[in-house]
């Protein structure tokens, strides 16, 4: 919570310093009666590349100037500067923590003397909260803003939350709920026995493995993100994999869908490739379901399910990017498209209630069965 | 977890014994070379009424038969076989519970000697799921079957969960992710300091109540279900209501989605009837944000959002319903709908970041400004 702890007051005097930068660099430029400007990177594809080096997709060095005296930048200006405004003066100041859309509606209100609103629609105010990030290169959690809480977990671990221990490996059916801001100064890692982190897409699979007690028997970190995982879950993973040297394994549906959440959690995704370098954990692992597992796992026919046409060009469109071009990446989605079929996780229900628990990822890590 | 306490045993024995009660009627049926018949509790609008002296909505007593021998019944017949004798034969007998979706999977196959699947989709299984847990009379938690994880809590209280003592004052930002099934086989409460149960629509403001510790100020307990509650949350605002004497208080956006989330919880659902004297809460009261607060509060004109067309469909079907029929409500419903606008709960942190924990709530409960 708001425990203004030493390492809160340090992370928060960071980020208010390159906020006061910001605001110092324009007002220089108002006193010598220039326009002022901001220099914003650019977020667009244009200046989006994978980097081979780092593996993980990145932003490159382009950037735009942003102007006040000019009639099409004004309003984004006035915008820009008032988000950093706030995040100062109310969210750094206090030690609170908002959503985007409370913050929207925080800034929200009519300029004195006139009839202009500072902001109309929340989606004005989230490309500007993102402009801010990139140009003072702080993350959203760092100027107190988070996203929505989803994901839970459990494991051979614990954590201390906001002051709280939490030992989670007493945690029951429900598992801890990841909060959206995870940074060291929120939550810390004690006593870690685990060996090893399994990201599962589905809450369902992650609670037939909660329930069969595989973080226990296997020592590892079990968590999931709800489909996609959001960012508190993005950046918990990246900093477990950095700060604990563990290996992660993700555990995903056969299908266009679980390679992108795969890939996404390994090299970050184009929209926001500002944040793979505090995000991305090019080191993970696919651990399935690969298009080769109905074979080799011997599983039934009729737990397949027939491709979409848009499955059919998502996948297409996957084969083309940089970061599938490895040999076994290209085998495996061919297979799929080839197959013409895609499988959930659930399918390894078919031949077991517990069979993903008690043969399948044991065989899978075991065997280093494995894509990277 | 899949621990055999003595009071799960005894959940899955009457379970069981209902479960085997239905097939030997069909035993019977088939020695006395009679066509086997089950009769199903009829789960349709003509069936469903609102009762008003439990304040609940509740099914009727219609019924219908399900026949072996008719065409246009046989498949549901041996689906409905189907699914009771694998929640039997392998939930229950294992003690392990999963999701709708696995139960599909694990039940999909062709029948012996012909190309007929026993499912073709999940669309076909999930009523067939809601068909047996009216004529066997069990929750769907009882069948050991759970939807999905949503939802987290906090509060001035102690949980058992599955074997697990949680405390619930010590959950840090994140705080326990709420699971699908909280029978009392798995969740239990213990050292209950709470004065009041508090649910919030959405996780954002859960959050700030979590970080301003109100749930420590007041002596609450303090959920969210992340928009529309999932069985688990409901059912454990029933238990918590029932068992532990605790008022319920509700706080929703004010527009129909927040008058109908608060319903649902209040009285049940259309669609769920048949569980509504499992789930529903009917002394449930609605704190706000309510039609009025924007005055009342003294809110800043700015923070409304124009009611769509849908908006006001929708809040004119509300006043249809029998159970929006109090005075209080057609008068909150109405000025709604002469404003012309909605209110989210972010719109009272433009008074204060805070304002929602500090002033808002303690004022409307203290002033006992709900509606019920």
């Amino acid at each position: 919570m708001a425990r203004a702890t030493k390492k809160t007051k340090n992370m928060d005097n960071e980020t208010r310093a390159k906020l006061v930068k910001l605001a110092e660099s324009v007002v220089k430029q108002v006193q010598k009666k220039e326009n002022p400007i901001i220099q914003i990177p650019t977020r667009s594809l244009s200046n989006v590349h994978f980097d081979p080096k780092k593996k993980m997709i990145r932003m490159g060095d382009q950037k735009h100037s942003r102007m006040f005296f000019n009639t099409s930048m004004a309003r984004k200006f006035m915008q820009t500067m008032l988000v950093a405004s706030t995040v100062k003066g109310e969210l750094l100041r206090s030690g609170k923590t908002t959503s985007i859309r409370d913050l929207y509606y925080m800034m929200k209100h009519t300029v004195e003397g006139t009839r202009e609103n500072t902001f109309e629609e929340q989606d004005e105010s989230d490309p500007i909260i993102e402009d801010l990030e990139v140009s003072v290169d702080s993350l959203r959690e760092e100027l107190h803003l988070f996203a929505s809480n989803k994901g839970a977990m459990v494991g051979d671990m614990t954590i201390v939350d906001s002051g709280d221990t939490i030992d989670l490996r007493r945690m029951g059916s429900g598992g801890w709920s990841i909060p959206s801001i995870v940074e060291p100064n929120v939550v810390q890692f004690k006593k870690v026995n685990a060996k090893f982190i399994l990201l599962v897409e589905k809450d369902a699979m992650w609670r037939r493995l909660n329930e069969d007690k595989f973080w226990q028997k296997h020592h590892c970190i079990l968590l999931h993100g709800q489909g996609q995982p959001p960012r508190g879950v993005r950046r918990l993973l990246y900093r477990m994999v950095n700060e604990l040297k563990l290996p992660l394994y993700v555990f995903v549906d056969n299908d266009p869908w679980g390679y992108y959440i795969y890939s996404v959690i390994k090299q970050g995704s184009i929209n926001l490739a500002y944040e793979s370098q505090r995000m991305a954990v090019p080191s993970a692992r696919f651990v399935g379901l690969s298009s080769f597992d109905k074979d080799r796992f011997k599983l039934p026919s009729n737990v397949t399910i027939q491709l979409t046409p848009e499955d059919i060009n998502r996948a297409k469109q996957l084969l083309s990017y940089d970061w599938f071009q490895k040999a076994a990446w290209k085998k495996e989605i061919r297979n799929m498209l080839r197959a013409g079929v895609k499988l959930e996780l659930e399918a390894l229900s078919k031949k077991d209630i517990s069979f993903a628990s008690d043969e399948f990822l044991p065989k899978k890590i075991k065997d280093k069965d494995w894509l990277d």
